[in-house]
């Protein structure tokens, strides 16, 4: 592998500041010395996602409307974090608490991922929560309506397979979290 | 599972309007009748996303800087594209050779995913492309500058269990195409 330059960021301004959407317009410099005016990123805060699992092989997903896609879809638990406020496990933990009821005692980070690294700014951060137990009731924000649906880990790669699972993380958490429960 | 409704859009407005960069501001109508003013999505081109193996076994990634992560990346080829001009499998061996001069006689769509259901409206395209070879110079856009690199399909696990490959876009994608290399 070659040693790759970074790109320089030459003047930084935000070009739209929103409680929900912020986007921020660099002036770049390229390893070429070439100058690109006008490369927007989104500031977009970091994400937890987690992989729940019984002590009897079931896992928890979770089923709710997302409007960027305009479509119900199946996920694993997880949510967006401010990581001056909270440690990714801390975050990971409640939003499995707020979002399905369960809880653990025993959670373990894989791996920290991006979902869009050319476009965003924010981690990803991949969580495997052992033992998981049904012990609250579920906490929804205001625009969250979420179904709990419980499965065998074995079904999860024919669910993959007929696109039941369809969001990228929720693919790459899966394939993780088996890597580390078949070591 | 439960019959869920969609959100409706009562408005819908373009908060931000920029060739590289388009957001909507659309007011919604939540199925308890709750209204949101302010529902930002990003209007984003979909994507495509390639494995290209070798009659040999071996795989095709690309190592480049990304801008939004800030940090120099390995992923499978791929871009962006517009479904009302090209098919996904054109854009998507059109990418291969663009980013690694590699092309394929026989190219599979595996599956549609997205990446960011809640804030974004693209869908993302896998793609499994058999017996590549390197038939053409490479081809980037302006802001690339892209290394290719060529690794054993066993190697792959490793390389994202040690966070070498860590988009989950990739992570996905290999967990997809092993299932159709391996039925």
């Amino acid at each position: 592998m070659n040693d790759m330059e970074k790109w320089k960021i030459v003047s930084s301004d935000i070009a739209f500041d929103n409680e929900w959407c912020k986007i921020q317009k660099d002036v770049v410099e390229l390893p070429s010395g070439k100058i690109i005016d006008d490369y927007y990123v989104n500031i977009r805060p970091d994400v937890v996602l987690v992989f729940p699992v019984t002590a009897g092989g079931k896992v928890i997903l979770v089923r709710q409307y997302k409007h960027g896609a305009k479509e119900v879809l199946l996920e694993f638990p997880g949510g967006v974090f401010d990581p001056a406020e909270e440690l990714p496990s801390v975050a990971a933990l409640r939003e499995l608490r707020e979002e399905t009821g369960y809880t653990s005692a025993n959670i373990e980070e894989l791996s920290m991922v991006y979902d869009n690294p050319t476009k965003d700014t924010n981690k990803m951060f991949f969580f495997l929560a052992h033992n998981v137990e049904k012990t609250h009731g579920t906490e929804f924000d205001l625009t969250e309506d979420i179904e709990t649906i419980e499965v065998s880990t074995d079904e999860i790669p024919a669910l993959i397979k007929a696109q039941k699972i369809r969001v990228s993380g929720s693919i790459a958490l899966y394939f993780t979290a088996l890597m580390a429960l078949n070591p």
